[in-house]
């Protein structure tokens, strides 16, 4: 029974074996030739294309060793049953079933994008990245690029490049007394590679207990969420957070003693002193998150808890986003030397290690002095942007807005007097072309701060006024 | 009370405050000065140092302020207690108690470095990257990075940059037919991100079971384990994957059908087919690993199974790694529409996304073809080396081991005669600086192939007869 094919076939002059194959093979996939149709006789189809019977015959054969078409009983070929094409399933219960729940149930999606910059940016997080030195780590690229091609093709250590690790060791122990060498060091896809790798390593799914600053920064907590530990969120005051209030199950404490993220304060000494004794008698460990500590424009910085840790309780995570560029994605742990096998290893599962050519980058970027260059002349352009916003809300809504106390960092957080909602402040804001962040998004507990957060990583100082401005009004219409 | 310090001082002519603080924190912190113990006065110690007493008040006031001393009842100050270095904990008992079971008892550790290149080096998994157009991934990042010196510093999108994507699929889809657009692709760190990726969004722990070729590949079920999933291995034979042998309770499938590894056999269009129907039947995924599907020396490849997958049950892994070099650290996958959002969640979590730079540099790297023509030109020179290996081992060889038929990849699988065991093999090579791996190095079951793997990217051809002949020697010496 030979019926003829109701499908346009153009077969091409040169080629033809190809076409005809391609062309076959598509409408087996899309359904236009249905499963268990039965194929003319190469005879038939060749006559009907007037092409030779030999390119239909090694057509058939090639269908037939792939699959599409199977051999009949008897003879001849018919299309394989199941390969038309059906509707992907869309999102929803058949996609979701095959999700492990947990990933239904983050508790919030992480922030991403949006348009950037916008007219007046106050974007929290971000580093200004147009006074980098790209010309000198094109240079060092190039260079580290050049000696990377005489050298095989390897897979590196999961802890991260020797050169690196001993340039960012040199770099800590210097910047902020930091006391590790190159051995304590895993470098990082930035600091959020650091958090999801100590989750992984420190949690027990469904029996850790984490305490976090509240407010305090999401994505750590989606990390630690993501590998089944509960959260527990701690309130902090003008010393940082409330150690008396850390719940005794705590076995990891997460602090940016620092600069507090977002509100800025920097933790006091005794509360220093008593989180490590909380601790040492709990047995738990401490995740100090020194994000942009670096950037201080006033006073000598208190030393880092790892630095008065004597009993490898502390991770001290730093990054490269905020003092480079997050685009990077580089950053490191210093680490306890007891852990740093167990967060190799899960390195080493998770991605194998960091670029090479990035990390290579960077140590001569560091070894040549260009690092502490960079981040001396952002500490002066910062502290110049903070003035100015600090002045300009001073002078512009000054009587509706109150400063958290804070001398470093790249943003200011401010409480916002009764009656005027952040929200609405920053979706008005938003309408304006102005991006402001309301604290409450980084507020866990039933009552978070009503206030603002401002980034310093977006706006020159040349337009801080307008901006500082622009929001006044913005503040008092909201009156 | 006024007892004199029993401590060397060294205090300069200049800087003497930073001096006197800096050498009695550092006394503090490791013991010299034991908590408790009191301080001399002020007057005493400035007269006994002969500076001034301001001086001293304010090194005083520094330690007072960031914690290290503490006032005493009734006048001057005492050590803090608490703060002299104690020896960091071992990795041991105390260590260990901190990390959560499982990576305690992950079945095996994976592999990495070693010495490279050994001088027979038969090491399985690296391309050769000497041949790799250096010049031209130079000139191309030069030309990113002037790119991003335009944009803000921001964080870009999980799935990876938009050129990216768009370059992948179009690669991927001329390369391997596999039918995707931009939209389905994450960008990942190497395929182990993909697996971990996968691993993160697939498995409920201590629930899912996931069937893994046996021999296959360790990183892939050690980033399974490490998420909670049951590993069990399935035999594979000369047509791949034994379909028959999936347990029915398996809702991940992980395979290696272009190229089996390590043994190196395509899978066969029935059990395509038949793998596809199970996974349909059973409510299971698949995740397709075409680590170096781009290499193959004979006939025309068969269908990815994503070509064949109508219903979006197929995860499409590939890699940068072969086809340009592993410590790019670039990989992909080729995701089904229900599952990208929590594959970009989990990403997002993991690392935020790849470094930009070398994304925006692979890119132009592929739009302007150096991609194709790099693959096309490694093609031509793993060819002719797998030519030569598997003629030097049928001379030098032939009776002592069977070739396992494959023509694809970077790596060729032999099994050994009997009585000649592969691991005591191993070890003599070593110790002639020859590296060759045991096929038993990949085995989970019981009874792993007695046979050896031959990796084709660190030995060029020129040097092919002479390390078959020595591993001939070595062989004949086995008997």
């Amino acid at each position: 029974m030979d019926q003829p094919l109701a499908l346009p076939l153009d077969i091409p002059a040169r080629g033809r074996l190809e076409a005809l194959h391609g062309q076959l093979r598509a409408a087996i996939l899309d359904g236009r030739l249905a499963g268990g149709q039965g194929l003319p006789s190469t005879r038939a189809l060749a006559s009907s294309l007037g092409i030779s019977r030999n390119t239909v015959v090694a057509a058939y054969d090639r269908l037939l060793s792939e699959g599409y078409v199977s051999a009949r009983h008897g003879s001849g070929y018919a299309v394989a049953q199941g390969l038309a094409k059906k509707k992907v399933a869309a999102p929803g219960d058949e996609g979701d079933r095959r999700l492990a729940a947990r990933w239904r149930h983050l508790a919030r999606p992480v922030r991403s994008g949006g348009k950037v910059p916008m007219r007046y940016d106050f974007c929290v997080g971000l580093p200004d990245a147009s006074r980098f030195p790209f010309d000198a780590w094109r240079r060092l690229s190039a260079r580290a690029l050049r000696s990377l091609s005489r050298t095989p093709a390897v897979y590196d250590a999961p802890a991260g490049r020797q050169a690196l690790r001993e340039a960012i060791a040199g770099h800590v122990s210097f910047a902020r007394a930091v006391t590790c060498g190159a051995d304590d060091i895993v470098v990082t896809s930035g600091a959020q590679q650091a958090f999801d790798l100590l989750a992984r390593c420190l949690v027990t799914p469904g029996r850790t207990v984490i305490a976090v600053e509240d407010p305090g920064y999401p994505p750590l907590r989606a990390a630690f969420e993501a590998a089944g530990a509960s959260v527990v969120p701690v309130p902090v005051d003008a010393e940082g957070l409330i150690v008396e209030q850390i719940p005794p199950a705590a076995r990891v404490i997460y602090v940016t003693p620092s600069h507090q993220f977002p509100l800025g304060m920097v933790m006091s000494p005794a509360r220093r002193m008593a989180l490590l004794d909380f601790a040492r008698r709990h047995g738990a460990v401490i995740i100090e998150d020194d994000y942009d500590g670096e950037f201080r424009y006033g006073g000598r910085p208190l030393d880092a808890l790892q630095t008065l840790d004597r009993e490898g309780l502390v991770f001290y995570v730093g990054t490269f986003s905020k003092s480079l560029f997050p685009a990077l994605r580089l950053g490191y742990v210093v680490a306890p030397p007891w852990a740093m096998a167990a967060l190799a290893q899960v390195r080493q599962i998770s991605d194998w290690h960091c670029d090479v050519l990035a990390q290579d980058t960077l140590a001569l970027f560091i070894a040549e002095g260009h690092l502490a260059r960079h981040v001396r002349k952002m500490r002066r352009i910062y502290a110049e942007r903070r003035e100015a916003l600090i002045d300009g809300l001073a002078r512009h809504a000054g009587d509706l807005l109150t400063l958290q106390a804070s001398d470093a960092g790249l943003h200011v957080a401010t409480l916002l007097r009764a009656g005027l909602p952040a929200d609405g402040l920053v979706q008005r804001a938003a309408g304006q072309d102005m991006r402001i962040e309301a604290l409450a998004g980084y507020s866990i507990g039933a009552a978070p701060p009503n206030g603002l957060v401002f980034g310093l990583g977006m706006l020159p100082v040349a337009r801080m006024e307008e901006a500082t401005q622009a929001l006044g009004r913005l503040l008092k219409a909201g009156r």
